[in-house]
């Protein structure tokens, strides 16, 4: 007998992205630029006045808060909802360390190991390491890019729904796919919730960046209050991702209280990062019209470019900032490696993920990359220049 | 078949403490003062030249930090370890959000569900609820209020060690109990995790808080390098709880790559807490003699006026800042609630902690009760005459 990790541990993927890291750092050290479409780290100042609220701290003593978060945040956050037509009280929101913690608390409180979610893929990879340390199976459910990755039908799901089923996620809009499902679409997985008795965890994280129509949330889904969980961060919203906020959201008061004690264990989230979330509960209405206006843009240029280039197919995303593409290639892995290692265009050459990592189901995705235009449009620009010219050398 | 929420969400307990909350309440309502001595929230400040850094926080975009946290913190940490006579470098450190996370990482990284973790009791009763989350089970193995609450013999722990068992975890100086382990004690707990192949897992959170003797770390037991796994945070050391910011030091690198991949999933520590705690590594070396100064007066203090009432037995904590104590009564949860609810002396009571909360075997430290000395002397005093007139009074 000798030491040894867990199971679990083992089965803990790596992130698809950072494997690429060490390419990209030895090309940083050759000289070469790189284009960081690789990641969801938007470059959008975090707003000044949410900052400055933490500045200000002003208590002697950085105490625990409650373990739901601070009182005078979540009342505040309440209102926000409701600005935002989502009608939540400030009882129905535990404050959680980032939206990762929230879906970890969710999964736990519904979940048991062997137990099943089914998601639509490709999917935030996050989720699976989230279930992995619960041992609970992701079940894919697969969504294609040949219809701009929509909600797969019903019967696929019902194809899939088994005793141990307790849950349904989807990511709306959709990271990696940028997909925003319609009012339509999500009617149709308020029946099938309804019908089988699942919870419908609803990450919306990206709910502001919706470029062609409008955000429908699932806490909007009446009649399925009960089994609605919202899972929100204010990560993406403010470009706040190292504070570290978010929240799990639900009207299922047995479920909200199982979700109180896994918070109690964990004794409070983050008290700075709390104080930013508040004041940015204040920023006026049309703080997000420049930022959403940006990114329009950023999606029109990054889209248009690619949809011109020899061979590929990329469906405009609605919303998120993330676009998948199908390459006229036959490995992303060794695609996305070979423009670190290998290519340059001009001394510059461009990080994206290869999409493998983010279909549960070996197999998917393998000529497809995913895309996070988190750069301003000139950059996007000379990094699709790259792109294009490297299409045309790569030969694998 | 209807929405259930899961078996481990029931399993989870409430906090021992939080129960009593409304009736701390109540009595507050009624106009009585009441003493908190039933948490570790110290009343001590955060200091201010850590909580200056924050407020000088001059990024323009709240980032995303390294998983592990940032390059820059670990390495002043490791140097601040060196200085404590503890020699890590900042590779071995992962910066966690709260030693909470530390814990949860380490035992998910360590153990599947089944595996088995021996730990002393009483005891902190979160590590209960983070081996639920896993479906770890936690082996008792009790500690007496009668010799101090010391390590229990070997053969003690050997009896309970089965194909399973994967770990031990201490909390040195302990919480609960106050006790500080001797050098000898750990070179036994050395032995046995040796020759059972075994991770110790050392929860060193109020490691400056030592009063009658050295702490000697876990991480300095010669030849268990691979074995040991150091939980550490910065809430108590620097009254900074809220902070959210711990560590898991190892030096064994399979378990520290495998922790990492838990780190990577939830992306990051927090932000601002990572500031604090980077300006705290750089306080005066005598910033602890003042604070322990504090602390050592506040339990000499609570110590001496339990020690003379009748009935009480309380031994004196060589550590942290906890007392535990038996108590003249059959039912401490009884009691600690008639305290709130029913008792007052001069407009006041007290707050105390049950102790079965504290043990994983049920029945156990039934009329044994947790006092945090968390309040100037004065206060102490204070709520040290309701405590000996409520013993007077108290009859069931």
């Amino acid at each position: 007998m000798s030491l040894t990790i867990s199971k679990r541990g083992g089965q803990m993927p790596e992130s698809p992205i950072r494997k690429l890291v060490p390419y990209a750092e030895a090309a940083k050290a050759r000289g070469i630029q790189v284009f960081h479409l690789n990641i969801g780290q938007p470059d959008i100042e975090t707003p000044e006045a949410a900052v400055q609220a933490v500045k200000n701290y002003s208590s002697k003593i950085v105490e625990y808060s409650h373990s739901a978060g601070n009182e005078s945040y979540r009342r505040k956050l309440a209102e926000n909802y409701k600005r935002a037509g989502i009608d939540v009280d400030y009882t129905d929101i535990i404050i959680t360390t980032g939206g990762s913690e929230a879906i970890i608390f969710g999964f736990m409180a519904c979940c048991d190991a062997g137990d099943e979610i089914i998601i639509p893929e490709p999917l935030y990879a996050n989720y699976n390491s989230f279930a992995i340390e619960g041992g609970i199976s992701i079940v894919p459910v697969a969504s294609s890019i040949d219809n701009g990755f929509a909600l797969p039908p019903v019967t696929d799901f019902e194809k899939l729904i088994t005793s141990r089923t307790k849950a349904i996620v989807i990511c709306n809009p959709n990271n990696p796919t940028g997909y925003l499902y319609s009012r339509e679409e999500m009617e149709t997985l308020k029946e099938i919730i309804l019908k089988h008795n699942l919870y419908l965890f609803s990450d919306e994280a990206y709910r502001e960046f919706c470029y062609d129509g409008d955000h429908f949330s699932a806490m909007n889904l009446k009649g399925a209050e009960n089994n609605v969980v919202l899972v929100d961060t204010i990560s993406k919203r403010y470009s706040a991702c190292g504070a570290r906020i978010g929240a799990l959201v639900t009207k299922n008061k047995e479920l909200y209280n199982t979700v109180m004690k896994f918070a109690q264990a964990r004794l409070s989230p983050p008290t700075f990062g709390q104080v930013l979330g508040e004041a940015a509960t204040e920023l006026p209405a049309d703080y997000f019209e420049a930022t959403k206006e940006e990114y329009r843009k950023r999606r029109d240029t990054l889209v248009s470019r690619l949809q011109k280039m020899e061979g590929v197919v990329c469906p405009t995303p609605g919303g998120a900032f993330y676009a998948m593409a199908k390459l006229p290639i036959e490995d992303a892995e060794d695609f996305c490696q070979w423009l670190l290692e290998s290519f340059s265009h001009n001394g510059k050459t461009v990080m994206i993920a290869p999409a493998p990592g983010f279909y549960a189901t070996r197999g998917l995705g393998r000529n497809e990359v995913r895309l996070a235009y988190v750069l301003n449009s000139d950059s996007i620009n000379e990094a699709m220049d790259v792109l294009e010219e490297a299409l045309k050398v790569y030969k694998r």
